[in-house]
């Protein structure tokens, strides 16, 4: 349903960029059809040279049917000099921390949009503590991932501290990089050498 | 060290795009200072609108010292219209594929420079299969993130399938992403409201 303010005379089911309108038009239809929401991502990788490699994403599965992005999205990975690349990319791992903001934040849009609080500005910052004794195999006690991840956020809005700081646990919540992160995914590896 | 093959002249250090004398030598040195291993990564993120929102990677810390890579990297996250959004970029958790490929395929080239494997091509595609009844918030039995997530890599090389296997698997052993996936990693969230 889209509502009109007929003080402003501005559609008010817009807020904070989110067509309100549309995500609970949504979250109806999933309803009515739970299996709309079945999705499979994807990203297709090719090695270039050395740590260097790149991915395409795409394609993707989902409300039935293959889809497309609008236009295809390709990222560059790779180390930098002090570990033995040549820095076209940001490493691996620094794209796992993009994608924890990137989450906790298109959430935290769509909660507070829902919940019609205004936002203004949102920011973090993610870091993430890695001893790369793991990986270089050195220290068998030292594992190959972060030791721990922080995120610092700065939230401005038309709500009270605590509120946004709510709208934000609640973002966590219901956060699909967030629960990978913290909860861990299985993961079945295939090689195919012809 | 850095030999040359006295029959072809070629410097054989370089294989794979892989500079083995520098990782050797990089192994070396952290071996003699395993606090060089110690790193800090980070992503620096922004809303834009809705759920489009914008990350940077540039500063790090690492090898006793603040770095930055020889650019500034920046990645924009969406989602599609089919979830509410512009599509501006890849979603979060596709993101976080990517960066599995990346880390998988790095690590493999790596390894297989430092077995003298000579790699000829590279290619994998990530799937993760998620259910988004969770992160709607529609059935508590659904989790937010992947149910799994499968990798499919086409390797291709100068040594028996076999081998190529076994330095998938290695570079599995020692991928810090995957690490993070399967095992999970203690994340924290500050904010602050001003």
């Amino acid at each position: 349903m889209t509502t009109t303010d007929t003080t402003t005379g501005v559609d008010d089911s817009i807020r904070n960029g989110v067509d309100t309108a549309t995500l609970f038009a949504t979250l109806d239809a999933v309803k009515q059809a739970p299996e709309a929401a079945s999705f499979q991502f994807r990203a297709h990788n090719q090695w270039v040279s050395g740590t260097h490699n790149r991915s395409r994403i795409a394609d993707y599965f989902g409300v039935g049917q293959e889809r497309t992005h609008e236009r295809s999205f390709v990222f560059d990975a790779d180390h930098p000099a002090v570990l033995v690349g040549q820095d076209h990319g940001p490493t691996p791992v620094e794209f796992v921390l993009h994608a924890l903001a990137a989450c906790l934040t298109a959430g935290l849009a769509n909660i507070a949009a829902a919940r019609k609080v205004k936002l203004t500005e949102v920011r973090s910052t993610v870091t993430g503590d890695i001893d790369l004794n793991g990986i270089l195999g050195l220290d068998p006690e030292v594992r190959n991932g972060y030791q721990q991840i922080t995120v610092r956020f700065t939230i401005t809005g038309d709500a009270p501290a605590d509120k946004l700081r709510e709208l934000l646990d609640q973002s966590r919540a219901r956060s699909a990089v967030y629960d990978v992160i913290t909860n861990g995914v299985p993961v079945t590896i295939q090689v195919d050498t012809p």
